[in-house]
């Protein structure tokens, strides 16, 4: 059986392999899916071919990242660490803005963030001195933090780099607390993983703590 | 509650915000995956970036369509088009590339194909004069087709599109055949939909013809 690949180059042009190429290198596209968007853009105008690969290039080469969290901005100082109404002893370590509007959206949080723009992950050959780790370091020593909460995804990497933060700023004395894990609201017990309802018996929280956030919910 | 728009409005840069504008006006891409796909693009080299975007541009650019059958090529006539092992009295109607690779992957077709280049659709406003229509009753009238076998997906416009092209051509006494609709191999009786279900018993097939079949697989 021939596949996408071996029609396109055997019956079809190399610059619509190409193009399906690159989209293949988005994450979650696979080859179905590119040759699906490389022909909705073919059908569109020029015009429009040119706004989507200008908005592109124009962010690739003008975006700007504000000097002190790392969040996509459009000045050296973004939104968040220029508000007075935030609280700036308070610092969040997220992976990237995805994690920002998560947060955000929850309405919870009023502090201050610090994107690392990813996490150690030496199979991806990243390490600690491709991450906003350094400066992190820095901004702890120089400013008032009272807090780091970490809030990176649960996974080996995730989880080594929380170690590889924590152990870099030990000598501050700075205080250190992680996302709460347990068994999402609105979740059953009976099918919940076992490491997770194993560690949320572990880490049982008062009832009356549980009260008061329904109450705020 | 924020949502996507909002926060990159409110906290984030306005580049980064128009090229998930552009993302999402591609099919089945929302506003989360479009900014996944452009964080992704952003964290790549500028090179990268520069061969993402060129890559479609050189596609929508400089793409060449077969000028017999509109197939996506390199020259003015396809390889299907140029084949002389290929069936030329057989033509394949289908409404783009995607079909052609997938009854290609079949292995079953040795005929040739007419890409119209979309359906007809008034709530889109694509009519009939903006597909390859005129160009497959002009190809009907000055070669020796046979038989027309109309690939169109089962909708409503699939369905008008089909109709209007077996008027157009009427006239020309040419064979008209649809692909055959019934219950897919492997699929069970007691789930199928209503109508397919009840087209296939409408339209039963001699009992000796699916033993030929059943062989050739």
């Amino acid at each position: 059986m021939l596949n996408i690949y071996d029609v396109l180059e055997k019956f079809s042009s190399k610059l619509l392999q190409s193009a399906v190429d690159e989209f293949v290198k988005l994450p979650g596209i696979g080859r179905k899916t590119a040759l699906r968007l490389v022909l909705h853009l073919l059908r569109s105008n020029i015009s429009d071919i040119e706004c989507f690969t200008g908005a592109i290039n124009d962010l690739c080469k003008n975006v700007v990242y504000c000097k002190t969290c790392h969040n996509i901005s459009e000045k050296d100082e973004c939104d968040f660490c220029a508000s007075p109404r935030r609280d700036k002893s308070l610092v969040c370590v997220v992976e990237d803005l995805r994690d920002v509007i998560a947060i955000e959206n929850t309405g919870q949080y009023n502090g201050m963030y610090h994107v690392l723009g990813g996490i150690i992950s030496p199979i991806d050959g990243i390490g600690p001195d491709d991450l906003h780790i350094a400066s992190l370091v820095r901004r702890v020593e120089q400013h008032d933090t009272q807090e780091i909460i970490l809030a990176l995804n649960t996974t080996m990497e995730g989880d080594t780099t929380n170690f590889y933060i924590f152990r870099k700023l030990q000598h501050t004395g700075v205080k250190f607390s992680a996302i709460a894990r347990g068994i999402a609201i609105g979740d059953e017990i009976e099918y919940a993983d076992e490491v997770t309802l194993g560690r949320s018996i572990l880490h049982r929280t008062p009832y009356q703590n549980q009260l008061t956030s329904v109450k705020r919910l």
